[in-house]
Protein backbone atom coordinates (compact mmCIF):
# COMPACT_ATOMS: atom_id res chain seq x y z
CA UNK A 1 0.00 0.00 0.00
CA UNK A 2 0.98 3.27 -1.27
CA UNK A 3 -0.47 5.87 1.08
CA UNK A 4 -1.56 5.59 4.55
CA UNK A 5 -4.89 7.51 3.90
CA UNK A 6 -7.82 4.95 4.57
CA UNK A 7 -10.85 5.00 2.41
CA UNK A 8 -14.60 3.95 2.94
CA UNK A 9 -17.34 3.32 0.17
CA UNK A 10 -20.84 2.25 1.44
CA UNK A 11 -23.55 1.03 -1.41
CA UNK A 12 -21.38 -1.25 -4.13
CA UNK A 13 -23.58 0.18 -7.00
CA UNK A 14 -22.02 1.05 -10.46
CA UNK A 15 -20.55 4.51 -8.64
CA UNK A 16 -19.83 3.15 -5.76
CA UNK A 17 -18.03 0.30 -7.56
CA UNK A 18 -15.91 2.69 -9.80
CA UNK A 19 -15.13 4.84 -6.72
CA UNK A 20 -14.20 1.93 -4.69
CA UNK A 21 -12.31 0.36 -7.72
CA UNK A 22 -10.28 3.15 -8.73
CA UNK A 23 -8.62 3.84 -5.17
CA UNK A 24 -7.79 0.55 -5.07
CA UNK A 25 -5.82 0.55 -7.95
CA UNK A 26 -4.35 3.63 -7.04
CA UNK A 27 -2.94 1.84 -3.82
CA UNK A 28 -4.72 2.83 -1.12
CA UNK A 29 -6.68 0.45 1.60
CA UNK A 30 -10.61 0.89 0.54
CA UNK A 31 -13.52 -1.02 3.21
CA UNK A 32 -16.25 -1.83 1.22
CA UNK A 33 -19.85 -2.03 2.39
CA UNK A 34 -23.07 -3.55 1.28
CA UNK A 35 -26.60 -4.68 2.85
CA UNK A 36 -26.84 -6.97 -0.02
CA UNK A 37 -24.91 -10.22 0.32
CA UNK A 38 -24.74 -10.97 -3.63
CA UNK A 39 -23.10 -7.73 -4.26
CA UNK A 40 -20.79 -8.34 -1.30
CA UNK A 41 -19.42 -11.82 -2.53
CA UNK A 42 -19.49 -10.02 -6.48
CA UNK A 43 -16.83 -7.31 -5.10
CA UNK A 44 -14.60 -9.74 -2.76
CA UNK A 45 -12.39 -10.09 -4.86
CA UNK A 46 -11.87 -6.06 -6.32
CA UNK A 47 -10.39 -4.29 -3.25
CA UNK A 48 -9.05 -4.94 0.14
CA UNK A 49 -12.08 -5.28 2.45
CA UNK A 50 -15.48 -5.73 1.30
CA UNK A 51 -18.27 -6.53 3.83
CA UNK A 52 -22.03 -6.68 4.17
CA UNK A 53 -23.52 -4.54 6.65
CA UNK A 54 -26.47 -2.13 7.38
CA UNK A 55 -24.59 1.34 7.38
CA UNK A 56 -28.17 2.65 8.77
CA UNK A 57 -27.30 0.80 12.09
CA UNK A 58 -25.07 2.60 13.77
CA UNK A 59 -23.57 -0.25 16.46
CA UNK A 60 -22.72 -1.90 12.94
CA UNK A 61 -20.84 1.06 11.33
CA UNK A 62 -19.24 1.45 15.09
CA UNK A 63 -18.44 -2.27 15.42
CA UNK A 64 -16.55 -1.53 11.82
CA UNK A 65 -14.48 1.09 13.28
CA UNK A 66 -15.52 3.60 10.46
CA UNK A 67 -14.66 6.25 13.10
CA UNK A 68 -10.88 5.39 11.98
CA UNK A 69 -11.66 6.15 7.92
CA UNK A 70 -10.19 9.42 6.23
CA UNK A 71 -12.98 9.68 4.16
CA UNK A 72 -16.34 8.08 3.72
CA UNK A 73 -18.07 7.97 0.64
CA UNK A 74 -22.54 7.31 0.52
CA UNK A 75 -23.17 6.30 -2.82
CA UNK A 76 -26.45 4.43 -1.91
CA UNK A 77 -28.84 5.84 -4.57
CA UNK A 78 -32.20 4.91 -5.04
CA UNK A 79 -32.99 4.51 -1.39
CA UNK A 80 -32.68 7.90 -0.59
CA UNK A 81 -34.07 7.86 3.28
CA UNK A 82 -30.95 4.73 3.93
CA UNK A 83 -28.16 7.41 2.37
CA UNK A 84 -29.48 10.29 4.66
CA UNK A 85 -29.67 8.02 7.74
CA UNK A 86 -26.11 6.74 6.96
CA UNK A 87 -25.02 10.18 6.30
CA UNK A 88 -26.30 11.20 9.77
CA UNK A 89 -25.00 8.02 11.44
CA UNK A 90 -21.48 8.77 10.10
CA UNK A 91 -21.52 12.28 11.32
CA UNK A 92 -22.84 11.44 14.32
CA UNK A 93 -19.51 9.05 15.06
CA UNK A 94 -17.37 11.70 13.98
CA UNK A 95 -16.05 10.56 10.70
CA UNK A 96 -13.88 13.55 9.72
CA UNK A 97 -14.91 13.51 5.66
CA UNK A 98 -18.12 12.70 4.33
CA UNK A 99 -19.17 12.59 0.42
CA UNK A 100 -22.38 11.75 -0.43
CA UNK A 101 -24.06 11.04 -3.53
CA UNK A 102 -27.44 12.76 -4.04
CA UNK A 103 -30.44 12.23 -6.21
CA UNK A 104 -31.46 16.03 -7.30
CA UNK A 105 -31.40 19.38 -5.77
CA UNK A 106 -33.34 18.87 -2.96
CA UNK A 107 -31.49 15.64 -1.75
CA UNK A 108 -28.65 17.59 -1.77
CA UNK A 109 -29.38 20.19 -0.42
CA UNK A 110 -30.55 18.03 2.81
CA UNK A 111 -27.33 15.75 2.97
CA UNK A 112 -25.29 19.56 2.82
CA UNK A 113 -27.61 21.07 5.90
CA UNK A 114 -27.10 16.94 7.82
CA UNK A 115 -23.07 17.73 7.25
CA UNK A 116 -21.83 16.15 4.36
CA UNK A 117 -18.41 17.69 3.42
CA UNK A 118 -18.90 17.07 -0.15
CA UNK A 119 -22.75 16.07 -2.61
CA UNK A 120 -22.09 14.60 -5.78
CA UNK A 121 -24.57 14.85 -8.96
CA UNK A 122 -22.74 11.72 -11.17
CA UNK A 123 -25.86 11.27 -13.08
CA UNK A 124 -26.62 15.01 -13.86
CA UNK A 125 -22.65 16.14 -14.00
CA UNK A 126 -22.02 13.51 -16.86
CA UNK A 127 -25.85 14.10 -18.49
CA UNK A 128 -24.53 17.85 -18.48
CA UNK A 129 -21.30 16.52 -20.42
CA UNK A 130 -22.52 13.71 -22.74
CA UNK A 131 -25.05 16.84 -24.08
CA UNK A 132 -22.04 19.45 -24.49
CA UNK A 133 -19.72 16.94 -26.78
CA UNK A 134 -23.21 16.02 -28.59
CA UNK A 135 -23.96 19.26 -29.74
CA UNK A 136 -20.81 19.53 -32.00
CA UNK A 137 -19.68 16.38 -34.25
CA UNK A 138 -16.25 17.57 -34.26
CA UNK A 139 -15.18 18.35 -30.86
CA UNK A 140 -14.68 14.58 -28.99
CA UNK A 141 -15.16 15.75 -25.78
CA UNK A 142 -15.81 18.86 -23.45
CA UNK A 143 -14.83 19.63 -20.30
CA UNK A 144 -15.83 22.66 -18.56
CA UNK A 145 -12.87 23.49 -16.14
CA UNK A 146 -14.71 27.30 -15.33
CA UNK A 147 -17.51 29.25 -17.29
CA UNK A 148 -14.91 30.39 -19.51
CA UNK A 149 -12.35 27.90 -19.93
CA UNK A 150 -12.80 24.47 -21.40
CA UNK A 151 -10.99 21.68 -22.78
CA UNK A 152 -11.51 19.69 -25.65
CA UNK A 153 -10.45 16.61 -28.27
CA UNK A 154 -11.11 18.28 -31.60
CA UNK A 155 -10.40 15.91 -34.77
CA UNK A 156 -7.83 17.78 -36.91
CA UNK A 157 -9.54 19.96 -39.22
CA UNK A 158 -8.27 19.55 -42.60
CA UNK A 159 -7.07 22.86 -43.58
CA UNK A 160 -4.52 22.35 -40.81
CA UNK A 161 -3.18 19.07 -42.36
CA UNK A 162 0.64 18.74 -43.19
CA UNK A 163 0.93 22.67 -41.27
CA UNK A 164 2.60 22.61 -38.21
CA UNK A 165 1.73 23.64 -34.65
CA UNK A 166 4.01 27.10 -35.35
CA UNK A 167 2.39 27.36 -38.85
CA UNK A 168 -1.34 26.87 -37.39
CA UNK A 169 -0.92 29.23 -35.19
CA UNK A 170 -3.88 29.03 -32.77
CA UNK A 171 -2.13 30.65 -29.89
CA UNK A 172 -2.83 33.95 -31.74
CA UNK A 173 -6.00 33.36 -33.92
CA UNK A 174 -7.81 32.04 -31.42
CA UNK A 175 -6.52 32.14 -27.73
CA UNK A 176 -6.33 28.10 -27.63
CA UNK A 177 -3.58 26.38 -26.41
CA UNK A 178 -2.71 22.69 -28.15
CA UNK A 179 -1.81 20.68 -25.07
CA UNK A 180 -1.39 17.61 -26.42
CA UNK A 181 -1.76 15.88 -29.70
CA UNK A 182 -2.89 12.29 -29.64
CA UNK A 183 -1.87 10.02 -33.11
CA UNK A 184 -3.33 6.52 -33.08
CA UNK A 185 -1.13 4.94 -30.20
CA UNK A 186 0.94 7.76 -29.62
CA UNK A 187 0.97 10.88 -27.84
CA UNK A 188 2.39 13.52 -28.01
CA UNK A 189 2.25 16.44 -24.24
CA UNK A 190 3.39 18.94 -24.76
CA UNK A 191 3.84 19.11 -28.93
CA UNK A 192 6.51 20.63 -30.37
CA UNK A 193 5.74 23.63 -32.48
CA UNK A 194 7.78 22.17 -35.28
CA UNK A 195 5.37 19.14 -34.56
CA UNK A 196 3.50 18.89 -38.31
CA UNK A 197 -0.13 17.64 -38.12
CA UNK A 198 -1.44 14.35 -39.76
CA UNK A 199 -4.49 13.37 -41.16
CA UNK A 200 -5.96 11.29 -37.78
CA UNK A 201 -4.42 13.29 -35.33
CA UNK A 202 -6.75 14.11 -32.56
CA UNK A 203 -6.15 17.65 -30.76
CA UNK A 204 -6.23 18.20 -26.93
CA UNK A 205 -7.14 21.87 -27.03
CA UNK A 206 -7.51 24.10 -23.64
CA UNK A 207 -9.16 27.60 -24.58
CA UNK A 208 -12.21 30.04 -23.77
CA UNK A 209 -15.96 28.25 -25.37
CA UNK A 210 -15.05 30.71 -28.00
CA UNK A 211 -11.72 30.28 -29.67
CA UNK A 212 -12.80 26.49 -29.09
CA UNK A 213 -16.08 26.91 -31.29
CA UNK A 214 -13.48 29.15 -33.94
CA UNK A 215 -11.50 26.70 -34.32
CA UNK A 216 -14.58 23.92 -35.04
CA UNK A 217 -15.57 26.50 -37.39
CA UNK A 218 -12.61 25.82 -39.42
CA UNK A 219 -13.73 22.36 -40.21
CA UNK B 1 -34.44 28.05 -31.62
CA UNK B 2 -30.57 28.39 -31.83
CA UNK B 3 -29.98 25.43 -34.25
CA UNK B 4 -31.76 23.01 -36.77
CA UNK B 5 -30.10 19.78 -35.35
CA UNK B 6 -32.95 17.60 -33.95
CA UNK B 7 -32.48 15.14 -30.71
CA UNK B 8 -34.48 12.88 -28.57
CA UNK B 9 -34.15 11.16 -25.69
CA UNK B 10 -35.75 7.69 -24.64
CA UNK B 11 -35.80 7.36 -20.86
CA UNK B 12 -36.27 10.26 -18.33
CA UNK B 13 -33.58 9.05 -15.17
CA UNK B 14 -31.46 11.45 -14.04
CA UNK B 15 -29.12 11.02 -16.32
CA UNK B 16 -31.13 11.40 -19.46
CA UNK B 17 -33.15 14.30 -17.66
CA UNK B 18 -29.58 16.06 -17.31
CA UNK B 19 -29.35 15.56 -20.68
CA UNK B 20 -32.33 16.84 -22.51
CA UNK B 21 -32.89 19.91 -20.18
CA UNK B 22 -28.91 20.83 -20.96
CA UNK B 23 -29.88 20.12 -24.83
CA UNK B 24 -32.76 22.27 -24.27
CA UNK B 25 -30.96 25.13 -22.44
CA UNK B 26 -28.52 25.62 -25.59
CA UNK B 27 -31.80 25.69 -27.49
CA UNK B 28 -31.93 22.47 -29.49
CA UNK B 29 -34.89 21.00 -30.24
CA UNK B 30 -35.29 18.18 -27.82
CA UNK B 31 -37.92 15.19 -27.61
CA UNK B 32 -38.10 13.60 -24.17
CA UNK B 33 -40.15 10.07 -24.24
CA UNK B 34 -40.97 7.69 -21.17
CA UNK B 35 -43.11 4.93 -20.39
CA UNK B 36 -43.90 5.72 -17.12
CA UNK B 37 -46.58 9.00 -17.04
CA UNK B 38 -45.42 10.28 -13.55
CA UNK B 39 -42.48 10.56 -15.34
CA UNK B 40 -43.90 12.49 -18.68
CA UNK B 41 -45.78 14.67 -16.23
CA UNK B 42 -42.78 16.23 -13.85
CA UNK B 43 -40.71 16.65 -16.96
CA UNK B 44 -43.68 18.42 -19.20
CA UNK B 45 -42.57 21.83 -18.62
CA UNK B 46 -38.52 21.47 -18.96
CA UNK B 47 -37.76 20.81 -22.69
CA UNK B 48 -40.00 21.01 -26.08
CA UNK B 49 -41.77 17.50 -26.04
CA UNK B 50 -42.37 15.30 -23.79
CA UNK B 51 -44.40 12.02 -24.76
CA UNK B 52 -45.33 8.60 -23.14
CA UNK B 53 -44.33 6.05 -25.04
CA UNK B 54 -42.77 2.47 -24.75
CA UNK B 55 -39.75 2.66 -26.93
CA UNK B 56 -38.95 -0.70 -27.39
CA UNK B 57 -42.51 -0.71 -29.51
CA UNK B 58 -41.19 -0.01 -33.14
CA UNK B 59 -44.59 1.10 -34.40
CA UNK B 60 -44.84 3.91 -31.42
CA UNK B 61 -41.05 4.82 -32.31
CA UNK B 62 -42.47 5.34 -36.23
CA UNK B 63 -45.90 7.03 -35.40
CA UNK B 64 -43.19 9.84 -33.70
CA UNK B 65 -40.85 10.18 -36.25
CA UNK B 66 -37.97 9.08 -34.74
CA UNK B 67 -36.24 8.72 -38.06
CA UNK B 68 -35.95 12.21 -38.63
CA UNK B 69 -33.64 13.23 -35.33
CA UNK B 70 -30.49 13.91 -35.71
CA UNK B 71 -29.53 11.85 -32.40
CA UNK B 72 -30.99 9.79 -30.21
CA UNK B 73 -29.94 8.89 -26.59
CA UNK B 74 -31.19 5.52 -24.83
CA UNK B 75 -31.11 6.85 -21.11
CA UNK B 76 -32.56 3.26 -19.78
CA UNK B 77 -30.81 2.31 -16.66
CA UNK B 78 -32.16 -1.00 -15.14
CA UNK B 79 -33.94 -2.66 -17.80
CA UNK B 80 -31.22 -3.94 -19.72
CA UNK B 81 -33.81 -5.74 -21.79
CA UNK B 82 -35.33 -2.16 -22.53
CA UNK B 83 -32.32 -0.50 -23.37
CA UNK B 84 -30.95 -2.77 -26.10
CA UNK B 85 -34.38 -3.84 -27.74
CA UNK B 86 -35.32 0.16 -27.79
CA UNK B 87 -31.61 0.57 -29.15
CA UNK B 88 -32.12 -2.23 -31.80
CA UNK B 89 -35.36 -0.76 -33.05
CA UNK B 90 -33.82 3.09 -33.41
CA UNK B 91 -31.06 0.82 -35.26
CA UNK B 92 -33.67 -0.80 -37.60
CA UNK B 93 -35.91 2.30 -38.41
CA UNK B 94 -32.56 3.72 -39.73
CA UNK B 95 -31.53 6.44 -36.76
CA UNK B 96 -28.19 8.13 -38.16
CA UNK B 97 -27.08 8.62 -34.60
CA UNK B 98 -27.57 6.66 -31.48
CA UNK B 99 -26.27 7.26 -28.12
CA UNK B 100 -26.30 4.19 -25.16
CA UNK B 101 -26.04 4.01 -21.63
CA UNK B 102 -24.57 0.96 -20.52
CA UNK B 103 -24.82 -0.88 -17.26
CA UNK B 104 -21.54 -2.28 -17.35
CA UNK B 105 -18.78 -3.52 -20.03
CA UNK B 106 -20.29 -6.86 -21.45
CA UNK B 107 -24.13 -4.64 -22.08
CA UNK B 108 -21.72 -2.09 -23.51
CA UNK B 109 -20.46 -4.78 -25.86
CA UNK B 110 -23.42 -5.86 -26.84
CA UNK B 111 -24.85 -2.11 -27.80
CA UNK B 112 -21.63 -1.49 -29.67
CA UNK B 113 -22.30 -5.07 -31.43
CA UNK B 114 -25.83 -4.20 -32.40
CA UNK B 115 -24.79 -0.52 -33.50
CA UNK B 116 -24.91 2.22 -31.04
CA UNK B 117 -22.99 4.98 -32.12
CA UNK B 118 -21.69 5.78 -29.04
CA UNK B 119 -21.63 4.11 -25.13
CA UNK B 120 -21.94 5.73 -21.93
CA UNK B 121 -20.99 4.89 -18.54
CA UNK B 122 -22.00 7.86 -16.75
CA UNK B 123 -21.84 6.03 -12.68
CA UNK B 124 -18.35 4.31 -13.84
CA UNK B 125 -16.68 7.50 -15.18
CA UNK B 126 -18.42 9.81 -12.23
CA UNK B 127 -16.81 6.90 -10.04
CA UNK B 128 -13.21 7.50 -11.41
CA UNK B 129 -13.04 11.41 -11.27
CA UNK B 130 -14.48 11.11 -7.84
CA UNK B 131 -11.25 9.01 -6.58
CA UNK B 132 -8.77 11.02 -8.47
CA UNK B 133 -10.23 13.67 -6.32
CA UNK B 134 -10.22 12.05 -3.11
CA UNK B 135 -6.97 11.08 -3.49
CA UNK B 136 -5.38 14.12 -2.65
CA UNK B 137 -5.95 17.20 -1.07
CA UNK B 138 -3.85 19.63 -3.31
CA UNK B 139 -5.93 18.70 -6.70
CA UNK B 140 -9.11 20.78 -7.32
CA UNK B 141 -10.30 18.21 -9.89
CA UNK B 142 -8.61 15.58 -11.53
CA UNK B 143 -10.36 14.43 -15.28
CA UNK B 144 -9.05 11.79 -17.32
CA UNK B 145 -8.25 12.49 -20.57
CA UNK B 146 -7.12 8.76 -21.92
CA UNK B 147 -5.59 6.15 -19.82
CA UNK B 148 -2.62 8.19 -19.32
CA UNK B 149 -3.11 11.42 -19.65
CA UNK B 150 -5.10 13.90 -17.48
CA UNK B 151 -6.26 17.87 -16.79
CA UNK B 152 -6.35 18.74 -13.22
CA UNK B 153 -6.31 22.02 -11.08
CA UNK B 154 -3.72 22.15 -8.64
CA UNK B 155 -3.58 24.99 -5.79
CA UNK B 156 0.02 26.28 -6.25
CA UNK B 157 2.30 24.55 -3.93
CA UNK B 158 4.19 26.60 -1.22
CA UNK B 159 7.74 26.21 -3.00
CA UNK B 160 6.68 27.81 -6.05
CA UNK B 161 5.14 30.69 -4.50
CA UNK B 162 7.88 34.05 -6.49
CA UNK B 163 9.13 31.69 -8.73
CA UNK B 164 8.32 32.16 -12.68
CA UNK B 165 6.37 29.55 -14.60
CA UNK B 166 10.03 29.59 -16.79
CA UNK B 167 12.00 29.07 -13.09
CA UNK B 168 9.92 26.14 -11.79
CA UNK B 169 10.47 24.52 -15.35
CA UNK B 170 8.08 21.55 -14.92
CA UNK B 171 7.81 20.59 -17.97
CA UNK B 172 11.05 19.22 -17.94
CA UNK B 173 11.05 17.92 -14.23
CA UNK B 174 7.86 16.33 -14.44
CA UNK B 175 6.06 16.36 -18.21
CA UNK B 176 3.38 18.07 -17.49
CA UNK B 177 2.02 21.54 -18.77
CA UNK B 178 0.60 24.40 -17.53
CA UNK B 179 -2.01 25.30 -19.52
CA UNK B 180 -3.71 28.03 -17.59
CA UNK B 181 -3.28 29.78 -14.23
CA UNK B 182 -6.36 30.85 -12.55
CA UNK B 183 -5.61 34.07 -10.16
CA UNK B 184 -8.65 35.46 -8.40
CA UNK B 185 -11.21 36.74 -11.18
CA UNK B 186 -8.32 36.34 -13.61
CA UNK B 187 -7.73 33.36 -16.16
CA UNK B 188 -4.34 33.67 -17.87
CA UNK B 189 -4.54 31.04 -20.85
CA UNK B 190 -1.92 30.09 -21.74
CA UNK B 191 0.60 32.02 -19.08
CA UNK B 192 3.64 33.70 -19.74
CA UNK B 193 6.95 32.33 -18.88
CA UNK B 194 7.74 35.18 -17.07
CA UNK B 195 4.74 35.02 -15.30
CA UNK B 196 4.99 34.97 -11.62
CA UNK B 197 3.36 32.36 -9.21
CA UNK B 198 1.60 34.24 -6.55
CA UNK B 199 -0.58 32.45 -3.37
CA UNK B 200 -3.52 31.82 -4.14
CA UNK B 201 -2.81 30.48 -7.67
CA UNK B 202 -4.35 27.64 -9.12
CA UNK B 203 -3.10 25.56 -11.92
CA UNK B 204 -4.31 24.13 -14.29
CA UNK B 205 -2.14 21.31 -15.91
CA UNK B 206 -2.19 18.73 -18.50
CA UNK B 207 -0.01 15.88 -18.20
CA UNK B 208 0.73 12.06 -16.99
CA UNK B 209 -0.47 10.61 -13.90
CA UNK B 210 3.59 10.01 -12.59
CA UNK B 211 4.38 13.85 -13.61
CA UNK B 212 1.08 14.89 -11.59
CA UNK B 213 1.51 13.45 -8.49
CA UNK B 214 4.93 14.47 -8.92
CA UNK B 215 3.47 18.14 -8.55
CA UNK B 216 1.37 17.47 -5.75
CA UNK B 217 4.46 16.08 -3.89
CA UNK B 218 6.17 19.82 -3.87
CA UNK B 219 3.40 20.94 -1.27
N1 LIG C 1 -28.77 0.50 4.22
C1 LIG C 1 -27.83 0.10 3.37
N2 LIG C 1 -26.61 -0.31 3.81
C2 LIG C 1 -25.68 -0.72 2.94
N3 LIG C 1 -25.84 -0.74 1.61
C3 LIG C 1 -27.03 -0.34 1.11
C4 LIG C 1 -28.08 0.10 1.95
N4 LIG C 1 -29.15 0.42 1.17
C5 LIG C 1 -28.78 0.19 -0.11
N5 LIG C 1 -27.50 -0.26 -0.16
C6 LIG C 1 -26.75 -0.66 -1.36
O1 LIG C 1 -26.40 0.48 -2.13
C7 LIG C 1 -26.08 0.02 -3.44
C8 LIG C 1 -26.35 1.11 -4.46
O2 LIG C 1 -27.71 1.48 -4.44
P1 LIG C 1 -28.63 1.62 -5.73
O3 LIG C 1 -28.37 0.53 -6.71
O4 LIG C 1 -30.00 1.80 -5.22
O5 LIG C 1 -28.09 2.98 -6.30
P2 LIG C 1 -28.07 3.59 -7.74
O6 LIG C 1 -28.21 5.06 -7.63
O7 LIG C 1 -28.98 2.84 -8.70
O8 LIG C 1 -26.59 3.27 -8.11
P3 LIG C 1 -25.80 3.43 -9.49
O9 LIG C 1 -26.57 4.36 -10.37
O10 LIG C 1 -24.47 3.97 -9.08
O11 LIG C 1 -25.70 2.03 -10.03
C9 LIG C 1 -26.84 -1.26 -3.65
O12 LIG C 1 -25.95 -2.30 -3.96
C10 LIG C 1 -27.56 -1.50 -2.31
O13 LIG C 1 -27.52 -2.88 -1.92
N1 LIG D 1 -39.42 0.58 -22.56
C1 LIG D 1 -39.27 1.83 -22.11
N2 LIG D 1 -39.68 2.89 -22.85
C2 LIG D 1 -39.52 4.15 -22.42
N3 LIG D 1 -38.98 4.47 -21.25
C3 LIG D 1 -38.55 3.48 -20.45
C4 LIG D 1 -38.67 2.11 -20.83
N4 LIG D 1 -38.14 1.34 -19.83
C5 LIG D 1 -37.74 2.19 -18.87
N5 LIG D 1 -37.98 3.47 -19.23
C6 LIG D 1 -37.70 4.67 -18.44
O1 LIG D 1 -36.31 4.90 -18.35
C7 LIG D 1 -36.09 5.79 -17.25
C8 LIG D 1 -34.70 5.59 -16.66
O2 LIG D 1 -34.54 4.27 -16.21
P1 LIG D 1 -33.97 3.86 -14.77
O3 LIG D 1 -34.46 4.75 -13.70
O4 LIG D 1 -34.20 2.42 -14.66
O5 LIG D 1 -32.44 4.11 -15.03
P2 LIG D 1 -31.26 4.48 -14.06
O6 LIG D 1 -30.02 3.87 -14.61
O7 LIG D 1 -31.60 4.21 -12.61
O8 LIG D 1 -31.18 6.01 -14.32
P3 LIG D 1 -30.33 7.16 -13.58
O9 LIG D 1 -29.21 6.50 -12.85
O10 LIG D 1 -29.87 8.01 -14.71
O11 LIG D 1 -31.33 7.83 -12.69
C9 LIG D 1 -37.23 5.56 -16.28
O12 LIG D 1 -37.90 6.80 -16.06
C10 LIG D 1 -38.13 4.54 -16.99
O13 LIG D 1 -39.51 4.85 -16.85
CA1 LIG E 1 -29.51 0.79 -9.01
CA1 LIG F 1 -16.12 17.62 8.14
CA1 LIG G 1 -27.64 5.63 -11.72
CA1 LIG H 1 -33.39 4.44 -11.38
Amino acid sequence: MKQEKQYAVIGLGRFGTSVAKTLHKMGYEVLAIDSNEDKVQEFSNEVTHVVQADSTDEAALTALGIRNFDVVVVAIGEDVQANVLTTLQLKEIGVSYIVAKARDALHGKMLQKIGADRVIYPERDMGQRVAYNLVSSNVLDYIELSPDLGIVEVAIPQILIGKTLAEANLRAKYEINVVAIKREEQLMVPPLPSEKFTKHDILVVVGGIKGIQGLEELT
